[in-house]
């Protein structure tokens, strides 16, 4: 391991990709420095738009990234993806497989991709995506794509540190249904309906938007979901989601964005006070009160509620 | 559901089954009431003997439980059956199989048989089953056997609650090889080959001795695992297991017996901490601080690691 001295390391970061990719394995890893870096990467929150990627796999969410990262590229915009997987505690193959339809993007220094694992800590990806989204932020990138891999609660939070969410699916009513069940249709600020040369896009369009006619009636001002139909290969209809995008940014400059991005800080700030409190184990700081706490307890002079409140007293 | 008064239900609890099933509901279902319930029940800590039964499916947990329970009440012993599985959000139908065994003592009144599940609460078994443990120490019984399913590190964990802990396994390698790979075996104070008849228990009894010689050299006073060769249906070799049980309580009077309930105070203390800093989201009692503190780290005028810190200082 090579000394990482947090400081060079953001400075870096703007111009030199392996600071990048040392930052951001120090954030994966849970590095002992991400508070110092952290509070080094203040003032950059919020230059990026976040765009989350996710749906069910098959749907095409490598693909379309791919094309949406052209798009942005031909507009002099600098774009970052970070694929996660939060179902494994490494990376799976099937994210991995995908990441080599990226490599048309490998040669462009305006453009950098990584892979990010859970790694199988409780909270971990919670707190290591906003992180990881802050690294990305500071080191200059306009748009930072946020890929996951569509299967359930976990992804939903991590769509949930988007500033706006695309759900793709492709046709075929079970992928629809499925979407919806585990409620990422719900999430979605922009839905696509990917391989729309397919049979039955016409049915899977249709399905969509009359979900989304039957949630409940929204308050004035709020978004609208829009429905886009692509076929990310030949880039169809790419250009439409590049505008539904760009029309969802506008949207946020309403007030929604900063509440959105409160929100995160939020899911964020708990994690991390989560784990301040793990930490609080016999082998840490706050050992000792644990210790003298557990005692009184074991031997019958506390109850462990009280004992609790007294853990997360500061001394 | 019934109004719930934890004064008359802690009161009532030594002689209702009815009010002592009410207070494990409260305690399954994180109640609101649990803090002034636990700070009723703090000086019956330590009443009972916990002991912990673990290992794989088929190695005949209940039928090893059962006749134990049988062994002590002819001992003049109040015995209650905690049945936890740690792997699935409600209690399995393996599990719930098994409990057809124990009836036999179903109307035995110095008998008290319950199943209890994580309901998928994130260390919800870690809180709830030292509670539960609680709630039956203070309802008067003598032995408070929590029985698990086997199956990995939450087992390890709920083991680790109890005073004593019993492994079993069944004759055949496979499942001592698993035993052990699931580190189950070195939880166990006292081991049991059950099905001592069937073909390859003289070898599994041989490997078990083996592998326990073959770990590091304890310390001077430490507890050594001792291995019973038992056929539960039949009720043979229990007598050695009642004795093996008996002897490391003697020698949990040493000092290790109050070692133990601390670390399990610890980890109980440290999961209803968790619980607290969890409850600190937009709709608790934490809510307005944490909100300003997310738009504080949302605007860059805060790094989320010292958001987290402010989070934890009580106001």
């Amino acid at each position: 391991v090579r000394p990482s001295n947090p400081a060079e390391l953001v400075a870096d970061s703007r111009t030199s990709r392996r600071a990048l990719a040392r930052l951001l394995s120090l954030v994966e890893d849970r590095d002992a420095t991400l508070p110092e870096i952290m509070a080094r990467l203040v003032t950059c929150a919020g230059r990026a738009v976040v765009v989350g990627v996710t749906g069910p796999p098959g749907a095409g969410k490598s693909t379309t990234t791919s094309a949406l990262v052209a798009a942005w590229r031909a507009a002099g915009r600098r774009v970052a993806v970070l694929a996660v997987d939060p179902s494994s505690p490494v990376t799976g193959g099937a994210l991995l497989g995908d990441r080599i339809r990226m490599q048309a993007h490998a040669l462009d220094p305006g453009v950098f991709i990584r892979s990010m694992a859970s790694r199988g800590h409780l909270g971990g990806l919670s707190a290591a995506a906003p992180q990881a989204i802050r690294v990305l932020e500071a080191a200059g990138f306009d748009v930072v794509v946020v890929e996951t891999v569509g299967v359930g609660q976990a992804d939903v939070e991590v769509a949930a540190m988007a500033d706006t969410t695309v759900v793709l699916v492709a046709p075929g009513m079970g992928d629809g249904v499925q979407a919806a069940k585990a409620g990422i249709l719900e999430v979605g600020d922009v839905l696509v309906v990917n391989k729309a040369d397919h049979d039955g896009a016409r049915a899977t369009l249709r399905d969509l938007r009359q979900m989304l006619g039957l949630g409940a009636p929204r308050e004035p001002g709020a978004w609208r979901p829009v429905v886009v139909a692509t076929v990310a290969t030949t880039g169809d209809g790419v250009a439409d989601l590049v505008e539904a995008l760009d029309k969802h940014r506008d949207w946020l400059q309403t007030g929604e964005g900063a509440a959105r991005r409160a929100r995160r800080a939020q899911a964020e700030i708990q994690a991390l006070a989560l784990d301040l409190v793990r930490r609080l184990g016999p082998d840490e700081d706050g050992g000792s009160r644990l210790a003298a706490l557990a005692s009184d307890v074991a031997a019958g002079r506390l109850d462990p509620y009280t004992a609790a409140e007294r853990l997360l007293d500061r001394p």
